[in-house]
């Protein structure tokens, strides 16, 4: 990369392309062997000094809030999920309300999905999902809530899952809630082997199922950009706290209180 | 359809579409709902008749050996699994060799991969699968076949997944043997509920996996017309037994036995 | 298609399918043989009553005005043209100004195109893109419009160009504002054979094409229905005159005129 | 690139990315700006030594011909023509019997075309075609060939067009020969604008048609590399003529001649 200098404003991309890499299959640079993970396999963003190659570095538009560029990382998991599959026209579900899968919602609307509804058992989250305009945000332990979508889709089922809990109950709910030939993005990351009622819900069904790994570098960052600078996506209000640095422990405490309504905080150094 | 008369040798798609039920979602008329499936939904080829729609009637060219056409009906699902993801020039692995499972290695070598593996646990099946062409076929209990795959693919894994088996000790095995970024075409049908490495075999690996259901209607019928007109595929090793129809209770015997080389049986009328 | 009574109302798929036809290949129903054309190969909707087989008819939900519901042949072709190519974050050019060139403006906006821009040389045209929503709209025949919309897209040009004019200039100069990569749908029908630069244009700029013809059937209907269900698109800007059935000559004198704001005409029976 | 080491037998891609160009749009890396290809921007493989970055470098497989390794370059652009759209089952025109038009011919057949035919004004170049196994090979003076290839495929016409002429009259004849919703690849180039068809051939035909430049980096080349591993693809019947590099002039001169039957010209150092 060139033309960078000492006081831009930039993100990284977190993934960092081994040596000798590149001869990877194409459009899967993501998926290579000898990736590096910013925060995983090298020192991540809480350490003082990140370093990362200048190739992996992705130059702000100046108009950009710090608030917003601070949350590309997550924001181009959420935009990686959406763009999997064509949603324009859509209905879908959103399994999981932490702030990728809220993050989704206006990212679907934006592309032109039809409708969006998500799924939580956090009543806090649901009202985020409102704030960031979701049509309808359902409690995931009330077991009416696979009927009630049935019946906002004319009984079909939805077109599109996205699934960001990695939860077994919610995906058995999502799975329950698609429609025959629907497609399914996976995010969420079950910690250990799940059941599956594998015939019903992948091979009778007709489902697409799609794995989602991190984002296409730079494809997605394209997408982010276009998003934001339109206007078409406003993440403002997943910002929900603000700390000047020194107070992170209270940022981090309030993250892990599942009574306050939480989404981003921010802190300020 | 017209232009049909007594006499003609025919074959017929099994899937029945009901009345009122063309408004489907573009390109997926296979998973409509009101679908009547013959031998299932309605009396199916054990009749002395069998009733179905001039419209779900597919007139054979008239070359066509009669054994080949009463075929069509699993090669049909053979070929629409297999053309469910682009395998030219890729590796592939085929969990489970069962009739279809069988079909599809003359299919994928027809269509340009690059190495098509199988397992199963039956050596009478393996032995079937290399009559048929496959490059390499691995017993599915032998605790090392994984690592063999990986051997003959430079470290990497297959590209391609056709799981024909519904087998849950077999959908493990071949996903470990997938690599990063691989594509999935699931036909095997588990009795029931399953458990999956979900996190590691799905999200992580960045997988497509595409539930398969019947074959697209009359998309895989060209299809087929064409790789046995040019004869690309030749089914006729599959065939291992044929019998007067009076016998057929000896064929059926035949196709229950372990034991035995039985690919597939004809009984002649 | 069962349900259907008298008074209901319904609007026509104009592509009526011939007999025997429906075993086209997969997803092309609109381009097979046989097709017979509502207006051209069989009376159309100057007739005081049409005749069309009850498969083409499609129920329009009760809440959608008749006005609406009246565009929806020239709106499928748009929603088709648009959708032939995803849009989603990227910037288009439409080439041509007339009603369906004017539709797709609303469209590709609400499937989260980043900006449209339209090029015409008629001024009323460009006046009733702004009211469409057009990000820009410019004179064709100004010879720096290319290189304004360079300008507009960072020096790279359109990602997308929708050339609904069939005009020779218009088509040159939408190529010409095409980047490299970019995806071009192609619905306007020049009356003879033109000149292009085919080098330039199409191969070193490995440009992807697609012509358009009618829409697919239903699936551009199911997209139109969400489309407008939801508001996301609006068509009644582009309704500029309304007359009694008894003054069609005024209308359609107003349709001739290019000096008039005109985009379409109702007539109330 | 790591692990290369002076002797080893390596070919190069000779589109070299400029410094700071990898932020491009995802999967065009080969269409990018600041692209430099080697022989037109910078010295070819005619000067003694040539010079690419290590990252252009392909290390060839131990047990690959130098001759058919040679042949790479030219026989990329084949593979990524007949790869630009799914042939499999298909059946494929080429218009242009050159070099990469032979190599077309191998490669459709290899991933399962049904039948490919080709279209030369010169007797030796289709003499060529039915030596690298060609179905039919069609004097494209006749004024009846578009007619036989309309037998040959029942009356419809080929699903797909690799356009290599870049000549008019061929690409005239291409596209009558095309069906409707037919796929067309584009890689042979004119050296002028010309008159096409425009509404005729790739409007009302619903084609789809792609420009192709170059091939992708590096997928193609892993394409190559699974093609000639397996066999599937034989190069060797076109390399019709051997010289030592002293004797260069007398490959140039038959190379030229248009009454030899020569195919490749193989210059041994």
């Amino acid at each position: 990369m060139t033309g960078l200098k000492v006081g831009d404003l930039v993100s990284a991309e977190g993934h960092i392309l081994g040596r000798g890499s590149h001869h990877v299959h194409y459009g899967q640079e993501h998926l290579a062997p000898g990736i590096e993970v910013l925060g995983i396999d090298r020192p991540g963003a809480f350490t003082q000094y990140v370093v990362v190659p200048a190739s992996n570095v992705w130059p702000n538009p100046p108009d950009l809030a710090p608030e917003i560029a601070s949350l590309q990382d997550p924001f181009g998991n959420a935009v990686h999920t959406v763009f999997a599959q064509d949603v324009a026209g859509k209905r879908v579900l959103v399994t999981g309300a932490g702030p990728i899968g809220l993050m989704t919602i206006p990212v679907a609307k934006a592309v032109g999905a039809r409708s969006v509804f998500i799924t939580d058992v956090n009543p806090m989250r649901l009202e985020l999902a409102r704030r960031l305009g979701v049509d309808e945000a359902f409690d995931a332990a009330n077991p009416d809530t696979v009927a009630h979508i049935q019946d906002l889709t004319d009984g079909e089922g939805v077109d599109v899952l996205l699934e960001m809990s990695g939860h077994p109950a919610a995906i058995d709910q999502g799975f329950r809630a698609l429609r025959p030939g629907g497609e399914v993005a996976l995010l969420g990351l079950p910690s250990q082997a799940i059941a599956i009622e594998w015939g019903e819900h992948l091979v009778l069904k007709g489902a697409t199922v799609r794995g989602i790994y991190g984002r296409r570098i730079w494809d997605t960052w394209y997408r982010m950009r276009a998003l934001l600078a339109t206007g078409a996506v406003d993440l403002w209000p997943l910002i929900t706290h603000r700390f000047p640095l020194a107070e992170f422990e209270t940022g981090f405490q309030l993250m892990k209180s599942p009574h306050e309504l939480v989404g981003k905080v921010i802190l300020y150094p």
